[in-house]
C-alpha cells in the first residue's frame, strides 16, 4: 500500500498537478484576453501561451513521466479505485500525446497557428485560394497522424476519438443516414409552410436588460453564481477552472432579443457539467466532460428541449415581457414560442435554428471524411461544400465566407469534433425522455423550479466525469445503449405540431 | 558575431522567455483574483501559483542556465550593448537567487506563505502572539540569508539591495537623520495648529461619479488607457505585463471623495513609467523600473508634487465640483486644497498624509535595520514600535492592530522595501526640482496639458528601464547626486505656508 502511495502523490504533485497549474494559468489568460485585455499585450501574450503550452507537453511526453506511469501501473493494486482511474487516463493522454514525434508535432502546432491567421484574413476577403495551401497541409498531417494514432476500420475514427472515445464513422453513418432521412424531408416540408412573424425579436432591446435576464436565467436553470461568473466576448464560451470556478460568456446584440438568451443558457447547460463533478474527482484529471457529445448533449438539453419549450417560457415570459414591455405588450406567449423555434434554412452554422443545425453538421461531417481518407482533395472542397448545402438545405451559399470559411475548426486542425456537435443532440433528445419518466419535467418548468432536473442530471450524467465513458454513461442514464432515434422523434413531432405538417 | 548570436538567441527564447512567460501567466493569475475571481477556485489557483513560481526558480537555478549564461558573457563582444546587458541582468538575477540553496529557499518560501495567512488571523484578532513565531523564524531567515548574500558593512544592506541596487545603511541612516530633523519638529508645530476643516471630503459620493473622474484623472496626467486600463481591487495596485498592456486598480469608497482620486493618480505614475520604457527593451528583462524607490518616485512625483498642487486643481477642480455639485458646490478651491493636504499624526501608514508619512517609513526601517542585525528581538518589536510612534510622531497605537500587525510587508519576508517608499519620495523632489527648471510646470498644470511633464520624464527617466541604475538616472536628470535636502527643504516649504508657521 505505501510504496504505490508514495509513488502515486509523487506523480501527482511532481507531474499531473504542474501540467494542471499550467494548464490552469494559459486558460485564465485566455479568459482574461478574451473577456478583457484584447488587442492589448498581443506579443507578451502569445509569446506566454505558447509557453505554457509547450511546458506542458514537455512534461507529458518526458521519461520521468512514462517512467512513474509504468510504475504506478505496475502497483495498480496499491492504489484507489480514482486513483487507479487517474493512472488509467493518464496512460491514455500520455499515449494518445506521444504516438506523434514531437518535432512533427511542433511543425504541426506552428502550422495551426498560422493557418488560423490565414484562415480569418481569408474568410473576410471571401478568399478560399489564399487558406488552399494550408489546409492542404493541414489535411496531409491529419492523414498521416491518423497513422500514428492507429484505427481498426477508418482513419477518420483516429481523430474522432479525441472528442468521443470509441466513437467510429460506422455508428456515425447509421446516425446521419437516419438524420438525413428524417430531417432533410422536414425541412423541405417546412419550406412549403408560411412562417410565424418573429419581426418583434429583433426591435432595439438594451444591454442592460439582457444582461439582467441573462444572469436570471442562469438562476432559474440552476447554475451556481457563487461558483462562477457570466461575462462578454465576441463568441460565447465555458471555461471550467475548477468545480467553484466556472465561468460563461455570452454576447449581447442590442438588435436581438434571444441570441444572448439561448447562448447563455447553453453555456450555462456546459457550466452546470462543470460544478457538479463529484467531488471524489474534482480538481484531479478525471474532472472533465466524459465526451465532447456528452458536455454538448447538456448545453443542447437546456438550450433547445427545455429552453425553448413552451413549459420554461410559461414561467419566465412574464418576466421578458415586464423588461422589454414596449416591444413585447402585445406578443402573445404563443407568438414568441413560434417565433423561437421556427425553422428556415440558412448558411452559416452558428445561426442556425434547432431543425437545420444537424444538416450542417452532417455537411462537415462527410466532408472531413473525405478528407481524411483522401477520396476528397482540398482544391474540390468549395464544390463538394455548396452541391452538399443545396442536397440538404435546398441553399448554395453565395460566398465562400457564407460556405467553406465560415468555421474555425479547419483551420486550428481540429478534425473529428463537429460530429460530436449532432451526436450531442442526438444525446440530449435521449436523456430528455429518461429524464421525463423520471420525473416531471412540464411542471418543474413552469413553476420555475428546475432543482429536480439539475439533482437528476446530476445524480445520472455530471457526477462521473471522466470515470465513466459517455457510452457508458448514456446507456445507465437511460436504461439502453445510445439510439438515435429518441432524437428524430423528437424533431418530427416537435416541427410536425410547430407548423401544423 | 554569428556564434554569440545564436546562443543568445537560444538562451533568450529557450529560457529567459519561459520565464517572462510564466512570469506573465502568474500576474494574469494575480490579476484574475484580485479583480474579479476573488474567493473562488482557492485551491486551483494556490497550486497554479506555486507551480508558475517553482517552474521559474527551476529555470533560473539550472545548471543549463548557468552555462548559456557563461558561454555569453565569454562572447560578450560580439553582443551588440541591449543584449549584452541583457546578459548583465540575467547573472545579477542568477547570483542573488542561486546564493540561497534551493532546500533552504522552499522551506522559507513555504514559511512566508503560511506566515501571510498567520498574520492576517493576528492582525484581526489583535494577537501578535500568534504571529511572534512565524515571525521569529522569519527574521532568523533573513539574518542568514543576509550572510549568503554578502554585505560590507551592514547585514541589512544585503536586504535593501533586492529593491535599491547599490544603497546602503550607511546612505539611509544620513537620509532618516535629516528627515528627522526637519520632519519630526514640523509635525510638532502643526500640531498646535488650527486645522482646515475637511468635512465635506467625507459626504456621500457615488462610485459612478468616482469612476468616471479616476478616469478623467488618468488621461490628464497622461496615462495611456488604449494601453491598459483601470479596474477596482480591495488594494490598489499596478500591474505592467508589457508597455502596451499595464494595469491598474483602485478601490472606490463611496464615504471618501479623495482616497480613490489620489490612489488612481498614484499608481497612473507607476503605469506611465511602465508604458515608457524604450522600445529596444520592451518585453525583455531590462523592461523594469531601475529600483523600487525611483518607480515609487514616479508614482508620488504625480500624487502628490503634481496632484496635489493648487495648479493642478486650477484645472481640474471645476470638473469635480460639477460632478458633485451638491456636497461642492460651497467649497472654494482654496478651502479643498486646504483640506486634501491636511496633516494629522495618524496610526495607519497607508492612510497618512504626505508630512507624516516618512515617520512611518522611519519606524520601520530602524526595526527592521535592528532586527537583521540582531540588535532587537521580535519579542520586543511591539514595545519598540509603540516607542517610536510616540517619539516621531507623539501618538501610541492602542492595540498591535493598529500598530505592528498593520503591514503585510514582512509576513511576505519583504525586508528592506519600505525604505524604497521614503526614498521615492525624496527622489520625487529632486526631479520636480530639475523638471520645474526644464519647463513650466505650474503653466502645464493650470492648463490641464501634461504632455510636456511626461515627455520630459519618459525623456529623462521612464526610456531607460533597467539600462541605468536609479542612482544613474537621478545624476543625469537633476544634474546632481541624490539629495535628500530637496525633499525636506520642499516639506518646509509647502507646510509652513499652508499652516503659516
Amino acid at each position: 500500500m505505501h510504496y504505490g502511495y508514495n509513488i502515486f502523490k509523487k506523480f501527482i504533485n511532481g507531474k499531473l498537478d504542474q501540467i494542471k497549474g499550467l494548464e490552469y494559468a494559459a486558460s485564465v489568460v485566455y479568459w482574461d484576453m478574451t473577456t478583457g485585455a484584447g488587442g492589448r499585450g498581443v506579443k507578451a501574450r502569445s509569446s506566454a501561451l505558447g509557453i505554457l503550452s509547450s511546458k506542458v507537453q514537455e512534461l507529458m511526453v518526458s521519461e520521468a513521466f512514462l517512467n512513474d506511469l509504468k510504475t504506478l501501473e505496475d502497483n495498480q493494486h496499491d492504489l484507489s479505485t480514482i486513483d487507479a482511474q487517474i493512472i488509467k487516463e493518464a496512460r491514455y493522454k500520455y499515449d494518445r500525446i506521444s504516438k506523434i514525434p514531437a518535432e512533427e508535432y511542433r511543425t504541426y502546432a506552428e502550422l495551426t497557428s498560422e493557418a488560423t491567421v490565414v484562415w480569418e484574413r481569408a474568410k473576410n476577403t471571401n478568399d478560399f485560394k489564399m487558406f488552399e495551401p494550408y489546409l492542404k497541409k493541414i489535411v496531409a498531417f491529419k492523414r498521416k497522424f491518423a497513422d500514428y494514432f492507429g484505427y481498426e476500420d477508418h482513419p477518420y475514427d483516429a481523430h474522432i476519438e479525441d472528442f468521443e472515445r470509441g466513437m467510429t464513422v460506422a455508428v456515425l453513418d447509421t446516425f446521419f443516414a437516419e438524420l438525413r432521412k428524417t430531417v432533410v424531408p422536414l425541412v423541405k416540408a417546412i419550406a412549403e409552410c408560411e412562417q410565424p412573424a418573429d419581426d418583434f425579436l429583433y426591435l432595439n432591446y438594451n444591454a442592460d436588460g439582457q444582461r439582467m435576464l441573462a444572469n436570471e436565467l442562469l438562476q432559474t436553470i440552476g447554475f451556481d453564481l457563487n461558483a462562477g461568473e457570466l461575462k462578454e466576448s465576441e463568441h460565447p464560451f465555458t471555461m471550467g477552472l475548477a468545480i467553484d470556478d466556472v465561468r460563461l460568456t455570452t454576447h449581447y446584440y442590442t438588435d436581438n432579443l434571444t441570441s444572448a438568451m439561448f447562448s447563455t443558457i447553453h453555456e450555462g447547460g456546459h457550466g452546470i457539467y462543470e460544478q457538479n463533478f463529484s467531488s471524489e474527482i474534482a480538481g484531479t484529471l478525471l474532472a472533465d466532460g466524459a465526451s465532447a457529445g456528452l458536455h454538448e448533449s447538456q448545453s443542447r438539453l437546456y438550450e433547445n428541449n427545455l429552453g425553448r419549450s413552451a413549459s420554461f417560457w410559461k414561467h419566465f415570459y412574464p418576466k421578458l415581457q415586464s423588461t422589454y414591455m414596449k416591444q413585447l405588450d402585445r406578443v402573445s406567449l404563443d407568438l414568441f414560442l413560434k417565433a423561437i423555434n421556427k425553422s428556415v434554412p440558412s448558411f452559416i452554422r452558428v445561426e442556425a435554428d434547432e431543425l437545420t443545425y444537424p444538416l450542417h453538421i452532417m455537411v462537415r461531417y462527410e466532408l472531413e471524411k473525405a478528407l481524411v481518407e483522401g477520396s476528397l482533395e482540398v482544391e474540390a472542397l468549395p464544390k463538394a461544400w455548396n452541391e452538399k448545402m443545396e442536397a440538404y438545405l435546398g441553399i448554395v451559399p453565395p460566398t465562400d465566407k457564407l460556405g467553406v470559411l465560415q468555421d474555425v475548426h479547419w483551420s486550428d486542425g481540429l478534425f473529428g469534433y463537429f460530429p460530436s456537435y449532432a451526436l450531442g443532440t442526438a444525446y440530449a433528445a435521449q436523456i430528455q425522455k429518461a429524464l421525463s419518466s423520471a420525473l416531471d419535467v412540464d411542471k418543474c418548468l413552469e413553476k420555475g423550479d428546475m432543482g429536480p432536473i439539475k439533482a437528476w442530471l446530476n445524480e445520472n450524467i455530471h457526477q462521473y466525469g471522466l470515470t465513466k465513458t459517455a457510452v457508458e454513461i448514456i446507456e445507465e442514464a437511460t436504461g439502453e445503449p445510445f439510439n438515435a432515434s429518441y432524437y428524430t422523434e423528437y424533431l418530427k413531432s416537435k416541427y410536425t405540431k410547430l407548423y401544423n405538417l
